[in-house]
Order: C-alpha cells, then structure tokens, then sequence
C-alpha cells in the first residue's frame, strides 16, 4: 500500500561499522518503521562503501514504502575519529580511512542532509533520548565489542569536548605496563576486556596446553570463535573461560569506578555485542566491582545497566542525530 | 585610615585545610586586600575548630579596616565529601568529621551566607575564573599534595554530579593491583603520584639501604622530609630521588592523557604543594608522558600548565564561590 507512510515525519538512522551497514528508517516516536542492512566491504576502498552506504539507506526507504525525499534526515555514527562538524571521518584504523568527506559525499548522492557523529557517541546518544526515559542529566555509555568505545552525556548533552574527541573510554589506562593496545600504549581498558583481549588470553593459554570446551566445540585452532561460543562453554561447566569473563568483568567495573569518581553520571548503561551475549555471566560483576572500587559516598542512587537495544542501538542513535537537526 | 574601602564591594574566600585555615578578603575584581591564618587544631574538635575559621575570617576583615558586615558572602572548599547543597561535610577522614552542617555553624557566628564546597573543586573554579583569562568550556583542575584532588569544568561550570562528588581524579585507578590508597582500594593516581605515595616509596627505598643525600640532610629517620626538600636533593645531583620525581610525574601525565582521552578538556591546570616545589623537574615530564599516552588526533591545542595562584588558589577559589551567590 503505496503512500501510508507518506504523511509520516520520518529521519533514517545509519549504523556504519567495520564489517557491516545498517539502516533504519524511524518515525516521530522513534519507532524503526523498516531496516535494511548490507556488508561493508572497507578492502574495496572509500568510494565504493560510500555507495554501499547510499544503497543500504536506500533499501530502507523502499522498504517501507518511502520516497528518499520523505526523510528529513539522516543521522551515521561512523568507527573512528570523526569531525562532526565539517562531516569528516579523521582516522578509522578499521576502514583504513584518513580525512574522507563522508557527509559531503552521501548528500551527493542522496540528495538529503547527512549528520556525523563517531558510532560509540551515536549509540549513547540513542540510548539517552530513547531508553531512558528518566532523563538523567549527566549518563555514560560504556560499549564492549571487537574494541570497547563509549560516549559521555553531560547536563543533558552528548560531550564532545574540544577536539571533538571526547568518551574514548576503551583507552583510559587502567593497568600501566599492562598489555599491549592497537593505539600503541599499555595497559588501556580495551587492551584488558574488549573482546580482542578476552579472545587473546584465551588462545595464549590454549596454546599453552590450557583445556577448555572452546577446543572440543571449534577444532584446536579456536577458528570462527565467538562471544556467543564462550556463554555456551560457560554453560557447559568450563571454568577456565568462566574465569577470563570474571576478569574482563572487573575491568569494566573498574572503568566504571573511575567514571563513577571523576563525574559521577546518574546511569551508567553498558552494551556492545559481548555485553549482549554475556549479560547474565557479566553484569552483576560489573556493578559490584564498581560499587566496591568507588570511593564512598559517590554511588548512591547510581545505576548500572544493560542497554535493551542491542544491535538496534546505532540506527536508534543515528536517528536521533538527525532528529536533533531538523526539530 | 578606616572607611577606605567602605565602598568596597567585597567578598571572602576561606581555605580550610586539615593543618591551617586561610581567609582572604577579595574586592570585586578579585585583588586579595587582605588575609589572615590560624591553625586547625583539628584534634580539638569540630566545635573548635569551627570557631578557628570564623576567628581567621574575623581577623581578614580587620586587617583591611572592614567590618564583617561590608562582606556579602563567604566560600569556603573543605577538605573531603561535602554536600554543597546542604552546607554539611559528609566526610572527611583528615579532620575526622562526619555529617558536620558546617554552613549553618558558621552563618551563626558571622551573621553573613556561608557557601560550601569540596577544597578541590574550590581551587579549580579560582584558577578558571581569575587566571584563565581566556575561558575554555572545559577544564580539569589535578591538585598534587599530600593527596591528590582534582574538579572538573564542564561547559562552563564545575561539574558536581548526581552526589555532587565529581573530580575525585586522586582515586581513579591507573595500576590494577598497585599499592594500597587510603580510600581502601589499589592501584589509585593519589597511591602512586601523591606526596604521601613519594615519601612512602623514599622511606622504604631508604630503610633498604639505598643512599640518599636526604638522610644527609635529614637525619636516617627522614624526620620531617618536605617536598622542599625533594627538590634540594635534585639540585644536589640525587639521582635516586630524581628517579621517584619523575615517576610520579609519569603517573601525573597518564593520569592526565586519560582526561584527555575521556572528556578533551581546552586545558589541564596542575597544582598543589608537590607542584609548586617542583614544577621544574615534573611539568615537562607530565605533559610530554600525557600527550604520549592520549589517543592520536585528541591533543591538538590542548594545554596542561600549572597554576601561577600557588598557595592562593583555595582563597580565591572560595571569593569566586561567594561571588556567584551574591551576583
């Protein structure tokens, strides 16, 4: 049925990632009325991904329905550095992208304003305006993936800082002379439970003849592992991998303890793909280890959570950003 | 010549200290004209030592021919936990106070408003609103004493928190696992960095039998060792001493490119008394380690200097307190 959605006063959300691209187009009540979702292709160059992206908020549109010139805007959060005001993304070591014109480019071809804002921020901020409806004034977003990024929601507004650069929380040095770290320091948060760390440990010491579900499950070389496969060894009675989600778990609760102490924000929420698939084994670690490392008399009232969007949590954010430029 | 400043539009700023209590008189361009000092005596009580303060507050207003009369609001930073609001003191360990209502104390024995807040926050919001000139939207103030304590400005002002307890920097862990703080927990910048953290480690270091001109200069029992002293050591070609110096001043700088890295403050200002005895041998050190540490593309045009306000930095603080209530 052509022409239902027509009067609807919709922006798309675009979640940009290293492996794949997601779009959502979301009503006034930012409800996601159609998704499309393409693969991402960064080895075949700027260029083309910037078509992928353009073709994957197409998709969306048609999904449901839509005209491109229905949608007031569209909001990305991108991996990486990002300028969001000249619409550049700096450096994405993921991508292999210096300094490309990303919003420039995407309104050449979409012919529709586009907003850039590095992804961690772009999920906090959607978690902020959409999942909270509490509105606490001052909320971090603490993002556990392949890498762990965040963002910073201070009296009432996501923070950039002045090099627009702020909530890199993966990279607070939490353990100096701790393991090495893909931004060439020591001892950061990401270094120690990112799921790259967690990962690493567990082949360090698999190699070092430690037995484990994990092998019998994926073959000695732990090919294709997977955050999903360490909560079903942990189900499966495998103390070993228990233990390495214990330690990630109090490295986060650690992070959060110094959030805690230095701007002591109302909500913490705590999402990101090894979150989603290890909530139930992490969580609780994570708010007692941050209770226990907060000094006293900072915490009280102050929640730690799980974010219930999931996956959905960049298109939400990227929507929202695009939202805040049109209202 | 009494009544020369009777037109005067002044304030008073009070820092209150767990040894000495300082009170200035500050006109309206934030000149102190006058001051005075008493001693804590924290070991004789919280009624006692409330009527100290309001003795040195008496004693500034005389010493400039003004009665208390002609002050129209009092700021005071108080050493611990300290709920603005309320006026009370929840906490503080180094004058042993717990739930103190320090505000309505005094208003009663001075008969002018009284406002309160943490000693840290109170140098932060002097340093920002007397010496930097320039005014970024964002400041981290990182005071390095006998403790370590920090305040945070945030898009123009300081930042509180949901507990109004933000910029406990002195307790963000940077060493998992590292030498106990006071606060209970490991691994804190204020167990590694702060003056009690530096005299600690030289104390052992000594009663291990390495040399030192300190024991020299001191005494083997390094009675009465001062951050003065420290520096004499370093001029004197200890290279021992030098070695502890400059690790603390690594810690500073990580501590430091973790601030940078979560929030991008314009600027870092540094102070304290460790700071201002040996600013030469730690400031180059600190901002070198801390532009190392901090994630590439989040440095450009941020500062880290140190405070010219010295000693002077509570008083003023505590004028610019008072005077944001009376304005």
């Amino acid at each position: 049925m052509p022409g239902a959605n027509e009067k609807k006063d919709c922006v798309m959300g675009v979640d940009f990632g290293g492996t794949k691209i997601l779009a959502g187009v979301f009503d006034e009540k930012f409800e996601c009325i159609a998704r499309a979702r393409v693969s991402t292709k960064a080895d075949r160059g700027a260029d083309e991904v910037i078509g992928r992206i353009a073709r994957c908020v197409r998709e969306a549109v048609d999904e449901c329905d839509l005209d491109l010139k229905q949608i007031k805007a569209i909001g990305i959060g991108a991996p990486g550095a990002v300028d969001s005001e000249s619409g550049k993304v700096i450096f994405a070591p993921n991508l292999g992208w210096n300094d490309v014109p990303l919003k420039k480019e995407l309104e050449k071809l979409l012919d529709a304003p586009v907003f850039l804002e590095n992804d961690c921020n772009v999920c906090t901020l959607g978690v902020y305006e959409v999942e909270l409806k509490a509105r606490p004034r001052d909320m971090a977003g603490i993002f556990l993936g392949t890498g762990i990024g965040g963002g910073l929601i201070l009296q009432g507004k996501l923070h950039s800082g002045f090099n627009r650069t702020a909530g890199e929380i993966g990279h607070m040095v939490i353990e100096v002379g701790g393991p090495k770290c893909g931004c060439g320091n020591k001892g950061c948060f990401e270094a120690l439970a990112s799921r790259t760390a967690i990962f690493r440990r567990i082949k360090e010491a698999v190699k070092q003849g430690q037995k484990t579900v994990l092998t019998e499950m994926l073959g000695a070389e732990l090919e294709d592992l997977r955050s999903g496969d360490l909560r079903k060894a942990i189900k499966r009675g495998d103390t070993f991998v228990e233990h390495i989600i214990e330690e990630a778990a109090e490295y986060t609760g650690i992070a959060a303890a110094n959030l805690i102490n230095l701007f002591n924000p109302e909500v913490i929420v705590i999402g990101g793909g090894l979150m989603e698939q290890l909530e139930e084994e992490m969580l609780s670690i994570i708010v007692e280890t941050a209770m226990d490392y907060a000094m006293p008399g900072t915490t009280k009232g102050i929640e730690i959570i799980a974010t219930r969007l999931g996956d959905d949590a960049g298109i939400t954010g990227g929507a929202v950003l695009a939202r805040k430029h049109v209202k």
